[in-house]
């Protein structure tokens, strides 16, 4: 079983109005309600791929009582800590042209509440082959909270992959999860001292395994036995949002399933493509994905090469 | 007791930002979150001012379960139907300019669960001395759902206020409610057969007295008794959102106490005013309330004369 765990989810709504006017009044004609939160989106896709899963976090008030009830709905396992606070809400207003987004705070966790998810996250661990720890921590969750949940995985012998940014990720990076997923962007914003990291540099951090997702231009992974890029044999047009959570589905089935590098990069660039052959983060077009797969092209990388 | 009665609550959610770019994405700083809808407006006036109320409607799923949560935090008795769809939102965005306000649509009423809360509503009825009827139905109430309840209320001798716009309240009068309450914008709505409707064809439709709000211009009341005029002693700015609410509050109150027409009118114009003066609606600034009371002008109007 793969548990992937999602310390900030979200209740994502997508409003559909005729235009957006700064300042006036909008009759919403359709709300969509989806479970939000990269690790809930890396659980939709394993659970679409077939795979056991377990989506685990933390989850407050009556709109985490949504996302709860969303996940039941789309029949995706998961055991979430109850908090106090109410789990926030992102509003994404859709019109002819294109999205506006507003994103609600994460809700304020108490430390009493951190020392119970990671002790209810050691216990989910005895059925676990992989963990993926995904996005942002909330408000009140220590810094180096993922270190933690690395470090605790790891003495339970289970790998980690981490899919953060900022400094949740510098902290996490000296646990030593088994794989990191950075995009370009996260990856230029992660400097030490002023200086720009490359990817190898995060192997340097303590990652044993790097994969830099870029976009159309597919992904860049440096592990301990070399160095690979993976690219796309045609290039998809879609909603990129939701493509490097695909992303981290497949590197986590693949960590479980000790996948040999190169066919595990080509998995995940036909993967993270298929996400972005649908409208919404968490879905795959799973013939998108079986007909990309065989055409990924998988090539050696210098391992000191920039990205 | 005053029953409130709110057949399409909301919860009401307003986001701070910096500014409002269409097609960006924006942080939100701050969430505030109210109960919304029309009667739970008038009940929570109610309630600052001492007055035992009772507010009903219909709630659903974990939108509903919100709803309820700061019904309670506010200490407001409440008595809802639990329905299956779910409690609709509205998400204002308030910048440094001004608001920008999305509506999400009402949740689907079956026809089981609205002949449920008639029922329910009946039993309410039995510690009520009087009920007010406000806002909009929800999709698949029936239009002339609010007719209903009016008979309901009058066949156990309890006398109604009705606050609505459009065909809900062109039912609704048919019925016969004691007090009717439209601002001017919806009276000037509500044409028959192309004409406009003046406040006193409401009379003629069935309505035992009409109170038209004319915002900073005060009420106008027709009545069987006479026709009276009540203007605010000075003008306020501020929130001119759920004056109207505060507005039928007093009116509810008013019917209860049998209060002759220049002193409720006087009381009414003075409420309307004070929820001005606060920034939610829902709310009054009691110290407003009490300095403008005794100053409100109140004088007789010709019946006829066009609002």
């Amino acid at each position: 079983m793969i548990v992937t765990v999602t310390p900030n989810p979200a209740l994502d709504l997508t409003y559909t109005v005729d235009a957006l006017v700064p300042h006036g009044t909008h009759r919403v004609s359709a709300v969509a309600e989806e479970p939000g939160g990269k690790g809930l989106n890396v659980a939709r896709v394993l659970h679409a791929l077939g795979e056991p899963v377990l989506a685990t976090g933390l989850l407050g008030g009556s709109t985490g009582d949504r996302v709860s009830e969303l996940l039941a709905d789309a029949a995706v396992p998961a055991a979430f800590l109850p908090i106090a606070a109410e789990t926030r809400r992102t509003v994404s207003v859709a019109d002819d042209a294109d999205a506006t987004g507003f994103w609600e705070p994460g809700p304020m966790v108490t430390g009493r509440e951190w020392a119970a998810f990671v002790a209810q996250f050691e216990e989910l661990l005895g059925d676990a082959e992989v963990v993926a720890l995904c996005g942002s921590l909330p408000p009140g969750a220590p810094i180096d909270g993922y270190a933690t949940l690395v470090r605790v995985a790891a003495k339970r012998g289970v790998p980690s992959v981490l899919d953060t940014s900022g400094e949740a990720l510098r902290h996490g990076l000296a646990a030593g999860p088994d794989l990191v997923k950075p995009n370009v962007d996260e990856l230029a914003a992660l400097r030490t001292r002023g200086s720009e990291l490359d990817a190898a540099s995060l192997l340097d951090c303590g990652a044993k395994a790097v994969v830099v997702s870029r976009g159309p231009e597919g992904l860049l992974a440096l592990t301990g036995d070399g160095a690979w890029r993976g690219v796309p044999s045609e290039r998809l047009t879609g909603n990129p949002t939701g493509a490097g959570d695909a992303c981290v589905a497949a590197l986590a089935r693949g960590l479980r399933d000790h996948t040999p590098w190169p066919e595990l990069l080509a998995d995940a660039v036909a993967l993270s493509a298929a996400a972005v052959a649908t409208p919404t983060a968490g879905a795959v077009d799973l013939a998108t994905y079986r007909r990309l797969r065989p055409a990924v092209r998988v090539s050696a990388a210098r391992e000191g090469s920039p990205c």
